[in-house]
């Protein structure tokens, strides 16, 4: 005889003062989810274009809160790149406000039939797609997450419940405001979108374990964040995950289409997570690809092993860690191997299950590599920069998963649901 | 810069002998799965088949082991209930062997392609169900697991990393020894389906965080097994969970066939998650039904409100714990409202999410109800007990997940696998 309900919160109490402070806000997102979980998509719509008009309306107060923000990250003397993150302008609201359009102008994923079937028995069953409910992210500085995050959760029919950085507290309470007020403006609760605005490690960690309330947590950041989440979460959790991703040049891959793809997937933006991080060469071709390929990524710090650097003197020495780091910068491994046997040998010791590509002009290679590497995404002849809900085509994205349970690869509006089976009897029992 | 791999292993280390041989195992189940995970769905069947056959070979050797296991439970007293779990005879290893077989000839989950399309430029997108890679299953007393779980991993494409518990050790060592014979017979590594054989609670918990080796765990036991791996489990994991379920019987019921299904739900088999603890009674049909189901529920222990009480005067008192219990007995809380929606709020107060029905004739009513009501599985006119994989059609079940990330409701082979993007280009890059 067991109690269902609560499950325990693992490690906290409801005496501590915070966790039922983050308790309570979480149980008033529930309430607010059960509303948008079965408002029509007309209704949520509008919400997102009252919310896209409202950010526009309030640009030069949003841009000034988030003055205050980045006049104390740089008077804490926060990297360049970080305050560049934060700073919003209005331009960078009405970006927010654009993206909020495009995601009320996307079909509505809720309420799709994703099968259904008689049984002998005559029971009629469905399975249904239905929003998650609750969705908790937890993210760093950027403050346009605010919106994005919280206009896919709503367009699929799900509440966010929002933690960000203190470093962003004064541009996300803005943003919100904003959100809150077009719900309510349609009728909507504004509970639906509700920012923690307790920036404290003891709150993030309530936010964590705020079980019966929160149906997924994402989060976007770094592997700190990771970590703790591993450590504290009860709630169910997608991993939006590092990307140490590799490219292949096989002994049959036409060297032209080598170069513009290894160029592209290191350099075209090489802070984001699908960007190689690794070259994977045919010893075959090495001779003639290592020499060339070093030109055309000249401006990248080359770091290989011993048959790379006999071809390119000029590179650093690759060690073990080197080959599982994922630089995010204009940084590379390389390592020449003898078979695609040992291309896909090296990837399972380094990967970290994001994007993985060969180039080749050989089908059984294609085949081969593309049955045994275990990722998310693999790719024949083609930049694993493409590897990202806007280049997938699902309009939008709210992260890429690298784990394999209930999203993997890009996630953006289905992957913000579940399914609920719906069965039609006429009085069956069960002999 | 991020070393992306591999992963900490929250709160306990290397350094312990107890991780380092659950590591250790854990590598060799890893590698092994690679080799299951590429092996044709022939090869695949032919180790189940094979297993099948062992089985029913070692019946003899099997029970003897199990005899072993059974001595001990009952000289330290174990309930005669748990020890009817933990028995097998050649009759049981003989349904262990068809259970194998029906596996076999089940459809093989890896390779469907569940969508595919062409981007813009030119970009080949497809996404084709693959295996999750390790399966770990952790559970109790019923050695019948052991083999039913390995066949469902391996024909889905996964290792089984298996942890039975100390009562049932000699009998999992058995049959895992004979499914593993059959792997090899085949030529598929044994390592495919591994027992830790070490029970202690410190390989459990070193179990639960094989983070890089396990990529999905699904725990079957009870709730203090649940809590642990809230606690404890680093890896991915899927609750199979309670079933607190409801009838709710609506004022335009057919009231025989409400009688029928709340006799069914609450005692075809009482003591499984799919069962039903709670009936609710529109109050307009209260007067009818209730002594009606009072008389039909003969040898159903009854706990009610005050209105229920007024027309079971032997019932006995339903307070909130009650409510919030899953009986797995013959016992039934029993509440009378006064509308769909009273039902629906007593049932978001204290469901599980596994399994709520309604009865009721008007299409309006049934309608509002499976709209609202947030539940793995929603009936209308049948009884809770059809909640079930085989019920359901699947051929088999792993459990039930009331969770609802990746898998909501009965799993089956489908619910063992994940997805993965394969990309086809003629060379294009991102601009």
């Amino acid at each position: 005889m067991t109690a269902s309900k609560p499950l325990p919160h693992t490690g906290s109490t409801a005496d501590d003062p915070i966790v039922a402070a983050v308790s309570a806000l979480g149980v008033k997102v529930r309430d607010a989810s059960r509303v948008v979980a079965t408002a029509s998509s007309l209704v949520r719509d509008a919400a997102l274009l009252a919310a896209a008009d409202g950010l526009e309306q309030a640009a030069v107060a949003i841009v000034a809160a988030n003055a205050v923000d980045v006049a104390r990250a740089e008077s804490e003397g926060v990297s360049p790149t970080v305050v560049d993150r934060l700073r919003l302008d209005v331009s960078r609201v009405g970006a927010m406000a654009t993206g909020l359009r495009q995601v009320a102008a996307l079909a509505d994923p809720v309420g799709e039939v994703l099968g259904g079937w008689v049984r002998p028995n005559g029971l009629r069953i469905e399975q249904v797609r239905v929003p998650l409910g609750v969705v908790a992210i937890i993210y760093e500085n950027r403050p346009n997450v605010t919106s994005d995050a919280a206009g896919l959760c709503l367009k699929s029919g799900n509440a966010a419940f929002l933690r960000g950085s203190s470093g962003a507290i004064e541009s996300n309470l803005a943003i919100v405001a904003v959100l809150r007020s077009a719900l309510e403006s349609v009728g909507l609760p504004a509970d639906a979108v509700t920012l923690l605005a307790d920036t404290s490690r003891e709150a993030a960690v309530a936010f964590m374990q705020q079980r019966g309330v929160v149906d997924c947590l994402i989060p976007r950041g770094g592997p700190a964040l990771i970590a703790s989440i591993l450590e504290h979460a009860t709630v169910p959790f997608v991993i939006d995950g590092d990307g140490n991703c590799h490219v292949y040049v096989d002994a049959a891959a036409d060297l032209a289409m080598a170069e513009r793809i290894v160029v592209n997937a290191k350099t075209q933006r090489p802070s984001v997570c699908n960007a190689a991080e690794t070259l994977l060469v045919h010893a075959d071709v090495a001779d003639e690809f290592l020499p060339r390929i070093a030109v055309a990524l000249s401006g990248v710090e080359l770091l290989g092993d011993e048959r790379t650097r006999a071809l390119i003197p000029g590179a650093g020495v690759a060690d073990d860690e080197a080959y599982a780091t994922e630089f995010l910068d204009l940084r590379m491994s390389v390592a020449v191997v003898d078979s695609v046997d040992d291309a896909i040998d090296h990837i399972r010791r380094y990967t970290s299950g994001h994007s993985e590509a060969i180039v080749t002009g050989d089908l059984a290679t294609a085949e081969h590599f593309t049955r045994q590497v275990d990722a998310a995404a693999v790719l024949v002849n083609a930049s694993t920069r493409f590897v990202d809900g806007e280049e997938f085509g699902f309009g939008a994205e709210i992260g890429i998963s690298t784990q394999k349970l209930h999203a993997r690869g890009p996630m953006a509006l289905r992957e913000l649901t579940t399914a609920k089976y719906i069965v039609h009897g006429s009085g069956q029992v069960r002999a």
